[in-house]
This record gives structure tokens, C-alpha cells and sequence, in this order.
């Protein structure tokens, strides 16, 4: 198979027709050895970290389809560590899409003088550029327009989706007792038809999920989801 | 006169009734000794500054007032370097409103995998909120909200006052063959009514004007707008 793209987190493969083949690292973002789903870099590797966040992915793709929203996710090889999805392409260099509902990581440190530590949110939503030269700066819905990147109504339909898949997550966490703190989303123009769809992966590796006050690692996460 | 409070370009006193005194001081923001209006930090002090940006606000303010768009603005004393205003409420610790014409100085920054410098910019307005240990966090219609600094209508308003008098700003430019880049303007409630006007000042020291494609100095500006 064609390797197209190396990244942080994951390979890209070539497959035929309109699909790519997405295969999980063990990698995971983080620094000095530290897990951090906000972080830019891969801070360390953890065994079978892969293949949990494909299980999770799996998982929440699936429920995702279950309620008509749109994903690049074609179908998952848990044993291979692989996932078929179909191709998109991504606004520019890319977008990172959160959701908040709670005061924590780069909001706090950002607006961390009119905010608590945790202070709850009302699913709110904010877009960053990928960029890592410029530590993925925040840009606003009239800022995507003038850099050519989303139309504002596109915006509209980016910002509903973020809001509809977030709550489906944080709903099923709250099924285990679990609180869906943020989460980052990627999203990407499905390269046949066009269309806004949700693409990456779903995963401890993107979301802040506490219970009772107390953080809860990615490969915790999916043992208590999938158990 | 009691001293309110001692801001980097200007004193602020307390006047009777609902009015106050600014006094502008020559220090200018910038780095190293050179100016930049998009600096936190008091770089350098020229002689006359003072003077020359209490000009500059004179003169724009009284044409806002010409057009019915709310200031604080009472009237200005050029000897003294004061400007009598009505006292405001500001939002929080204070926000800043930033309209660009042109790719320049923290949007390069932030944006520049996108851009070219000097990029037309179709009246783009972002905020940030003043927040020096946090470098002047950029911040969102939504975020405005959910930290109850903003509600969404005062945001409709804001962006909007704030696009009109940056025009009007800008085609006074344009009349003496100068381009505003960008501008920065801060707004507050009337303390009184609770009214959103635009507050602080307009001049040289809060905008970046080019004459040919060179920059032009606030003290170089004010001498073009008022020869």
C-alpha cells in the first residue's frame, strides 16, 4: 500500500476508489512523557494505545451512523489496527473544531482571569488552525471566511455538527457515570460529494473525561465504555 | 483632582457628577525603544506624544459626534493635554475591538500560513481581551458570552459600531492619500445610561496607517491629518 501521509498519531494509506486506510499508532500527543490531548507533540507511546482509541473510534463512528451524521468511517480492523474511511479533504492545513463544557486546558489558560479552574460551559464552541508553528491559534467564524477556509454558512453547519456529535458523546459517557469535559473534533469535505463530515477519530485521545472531579487516561476511558 | 487610575499612556481622574479626566502622557507603547501599537508594554516616550494623540482624538471624535455615533467624548483642553469624557463601565478588565484592512501585525502572526503580508482584509473585526499576563487572549462572539463579559446582541452591536467608525476613520485616511491597515478601539457602557459608546481614543497610537506602502509614525500621522 501507497503511504500517503506519516502523522502523529496515525499512518494514511492509499486504497482504491474514493477510501484511505487509517492505521493507529501507539503514539499519543503529550509532553515530557505526559499524556495531553492538547498537545502538539507526540509525548509518548504507550502499547496497545492504538488499538483502544481504534475500539473507541469504532464504537462512537458507529453511533454516529446509527444517527445519520455524516463521517469518513467506512468500516475497522480492531486486530490490524486499521480503519477504512473515505477520503476527504480538510479546510486549508486543517481545523481543530472543540467543544466545551467545562472550564479546563487552553481555555483556562486563555480566559483563566474571568473563569474558574472546571466552571462549567454551555457547549461551547470554538475552531484553532492546525499549525503548530503558531501553536494552533484560535480564529473566529468572520476570520475562516477571510482566509478562504469555510464560508460562514459553512461555519453554521461546522458549529451545529460539533454541537450534535459532542452532545451524543458526553450523553453516552454520562451513561457510565462519566463527565465529558471538551473535546477536540476534526472535520474534513468527503472528496466525492463535497460534503461536511466528521473525520479522525473519536477517542480518549481527543476528549478531557473526569469522574467524580478525577481524570480519566485514554486506555481507562475505553475500559470503562467498552467493558 | 483624585487619581483613579494610572494607565500606560493615560492618568485617569474624577471629576464631579458622572465625568472624567484623562490626562495623555508622552509613553507610547512598543519594545526596545520602538513604537507598536500592538504592544503591551510601554516602549519608549517622545516628547509631545501626549499632545499630538489628544489632537488626533479631538478631531475623530468630533467626527463621530458629527454622525451620531456614541462616545465618551465631552471635550478636550490641548494645553493641558486633558480630555474631559463621561465616566464608562468597561467589560471585565477591559476588551479590545480590532478591525483590519490589511494582514498585519498579530493576524499575520496568528494567521500567516494563510496569508500574505499586507493582505486586503475585507473591515475584519476580532476582540481580545486586555489581559497583559495572558498576552491580549483573542476571543469569540461565543466565549464573550459564556464568560458573561458580552451578550450576543451587545456583540452585534459592538461589531457593528465598531465597523462603522473604523470607516469613517478610514476614508478620512484615504482623503489625505493614507491607508488604514488596522485599528484598535475599546468600548465601554456609559456609566449613566448603559449605553455602549466607543471610549478611550483614536489616534496614531492605536492604528497602523501607510502612505504608499510606508508606515507613517503617529506623530508623522498627526501632522498629515491636521496640516
Amino acid at each position: 500500500m501507497e503511504l500517503i501521509y506519516k502523522g502523529k498519531t496515525k499512518d494514511v494509506y492509499k486504497l482504491d476508489g474514493n477510501n484511505v486506510l487509517l492505521k493507529f499508532k501507539d503514539d499519543v500527543t503529550g509532553e515530557d512523557g505526559v499524556f495531553d490531548p492538547g498537545a502538539n507533540t507526540v509525548g509518548l507511546s504507550i502499547e496497545g494505545a492504538g488499538q483502544s482509541g481504534l475500539r473507541m473510534t469504532k464504537y462512537f463512528f458507529e453511533k454516529m451512523a446509527d444517527k445519520d451524521i455524516p463521517t469518513h468511517y467506512v468500516d475497522a480492523n480492531i486486530d490490524e489496527v486499521t480503519m477504512t474511511v473515505r477520503s476527504a479533504k480538510v479546510f486549508g492545513k486543517g481545523l481543530e473544531v472543540i467543544c466545551r463544557y467545562r472550564a479546563v486546558g487552553s481555555f483556562l489558560r486563555r480566559y483563566g482571569a474571568y473563569c474558574e479552574e472546571g466552571q462549567p460551559l454551555d457547549a461551547f464552541v470554538e475552531v484553532t488552525l492546525k499549525d503548530d508553528d503558531r501553536n494552533d491559534p484560535p480564529i473566529n467564524k468572520d476570520g475562516l471566511a477571510q482566509l478562504g477556509l469555510l464560508t460562514t454558512d459553512e461555519y453554521v453547519t461546522l458549529e451545529a455538527l460539533t454541537k450534535e456529535i459532542s452532545g451524543v458523546v458526553r450523553a453516552e459517557l454520562a451513561t457510565k457515570g462519566l463527565d465529558l469535559y471538551d473535546i477536540k473534533l476534526e472535520f474534513g469535505r468527503d472528496a466525492e460529494s463535497g460534503k461536511i463530515m466528521l473525520i479522525d477519530e473519536i477517542s480518549g485521545g481527543n476528549m478531557r473525561v473526569y469522574k467524580d472531579g478525577t481524570y480519566i487516561a485514554p486506555m481507562d476511558l475505553e475500559k470503562l465504555i467498552l467493558a
